[in-house]
């Protein structure tokens, strides 16, 4: 299997300040899996749902070539559920329920057709979790993406440090990496962080775009400014999907392949915010997708002269 | 003349979280001028200031080719003073003392050797005072840009919906725009702002960045990651000196060379966070500037070839 995703598939209720809706499909990797399948054939989906999820999406998901050997069914139980209101800006938001149910004792078991895996995406869960799925790895992938978050910096940094220690590629926002690194400045914070394990640092930034880094390279993405953006939820997971999607087709990860990968995974997540779910990611074209990063192209294009 | 700034010209006294610095030279207009001067050769200066004002740095912003036939010195009075205190993340801050001062009752007064000017800088000052100089101007410039702020939106909105109307380009912050146009998202808000009057509308964002608009298109210019901020006093004002000069000196007011003009705006007002005050602009070299700008090159710059 060239691409693997690990993390939750699971419900969403979310609120905005212009509307609302009730249980709609979520989880970190039903939006990394869906968005990477508009680049790669087909990848792997490690993750467990209760027998209350609709087989139907399951069956979407297959036929947009996610497989799901390493998805678990637990009988009789409930599936992850997280509600979450946001605020005016869009840009934060308060979690008002988080229910584990089948999270609760994710044991992931990686089948024995994923072993051989090129690229592994691993979503937001706890370390501990994520950790797991790497040891299972007989062959170390070529590239391994780690996206996490402040609570399990909060509650798990050490399980935290010693997954980080053994990623390649760590995806967090701007508050994250200034939380990680003890360090107002992002430059600096980069630096730290990547002392600690990755060779590149991908710092989201929401509407303000997305910083990456290597130890001698920094790139800068650009969020599209949006007319009206209509639910965030799942942009960071559509973006993790659109980058180690496009590294995965693309069968390349040297610094400038990185640096067009985090525009595709900016293109990918502009389009989830238009809509509530993942409904966007469903109906997408080739021609959206290649108009979507054609506008990236003119929105920060220029040519200069520096003169002497 | 070439190019025409119009602002204060005064002190500040500036708290950081890391440092505090009394009475250091300030002003709209001698960040601006001081900025353009790395761009064209001359420019004039329409300010006011007491008596107290240093000699020595009025000689220093001549030896950089400002003119001061248009700056009152009066005498007995005081210059325009304001003190403000950074929050740790240095993107907000307070104002603490606004002493008007000289500028209670400026009256500026565009000298005759001044009339005939291609570029007009309108620094953020009183609307009413901004119209005063637009007036006095017996053919109208090439192009006049004009920065404001939050302030005089709400004391002073009809005056400057007034001013507005007249120019080409306006320059404000993201929470300005929004408050302008009564729309939080910065495209609807754009649309608005530019039924108002300015045919291009730059939204400055600080440490994110900048977006330049016209009625078809959108650039977008990322600030440089910096290690270290130091004061960002004066950084807007720095960027507008850098775009306007840089605009005065080609000659070129196309939207492509708008783009490069706020890429030149950005790098000069990031060298500007690197010191208390206008220190930095006044040892800045050529060679510096050029490297600042190849920076901003490296950190955009991609090649992305979309398939069908």
């Amino acid at each position: 299997m060239n691409l693997i995703a690990v993390g939750t598939v699971a419900f969403d209720s979310i609120e905005t300040p212009f509307a609302r809706r009730e249980k709609v499909i979520g989880g970190a990797a039903t939006y990394i899996t869906l968005s990477a399948s508009h680049f790669v054939k087909s990848s792997g989906l490690i993750s467990v749902v209760g027998d209350d999820f609709p087989q139907e999406f399951l069956d979407t998901m297959t036929s947009r070539g996610i497989d799901q050997e390493g998805l678990q069914i637990k009988k009789g139980e409930k599936s992850f559920f997280w509600s979450g209101k946001y605020h005016y800006d869009l840009n934060s938001r308060d979690t008002l329920v988080t229910d584990l149910n089948v999270l609760a004792d994710f044991n992931p078991i990686v089948p024995e057709s994923y072993t051989e895996c090129d690229f592994l995406m691993l979503g937001n869960l706890a370390p501990a979790v994520q950790m797991r799925v790497i040891e299972q790895l007989p062959v170390r992938p070529k590239l391994v993406v780690l996206d996490t978050m402040n609570f399990w910096m909060n509650v798990a940094l050490e399980d935290l440090m010693k997954v980080i220690a053994k990623i390649d590629v760590l995806t967090i926002n701007d508050e994250e990496a200034r939380q990680l690194a003890n360090e107002y400045s992002l430059v600096k914070a980069a630096r730290k962080i990547l002392k600690m394990g990755p060779k590149y640092l991908i710092i989201k930034k929401g509407e303000h775009g997305a910083l990456l880094f290597d130890a001698h390279n920094v790139f800068f993405a650009p969020a599209l400014p949006l007319e009206e953006v209509v639910d965030p939820t799942g942009a960071g997971d559509t973006f993790a999907g659109g980058f180690i999607g496009y590294l995965a087709q693309s069968q390349n990860i040297s610094f400038e392949n990185m640096k067009r990968a985090v525009i595709i995974g900016s293109a990918m997540a502009s389009f989830t915010c238009e809509k509530f779910g993942p409904d966007r990611l469903l109906e997408l074209t080739r021609d959206e997708i290649n108009e979507r990063v054609e506008q990236f192209v003119q929105l920060t294009d220029f040519e200069i002269y520096v003169e002497d």
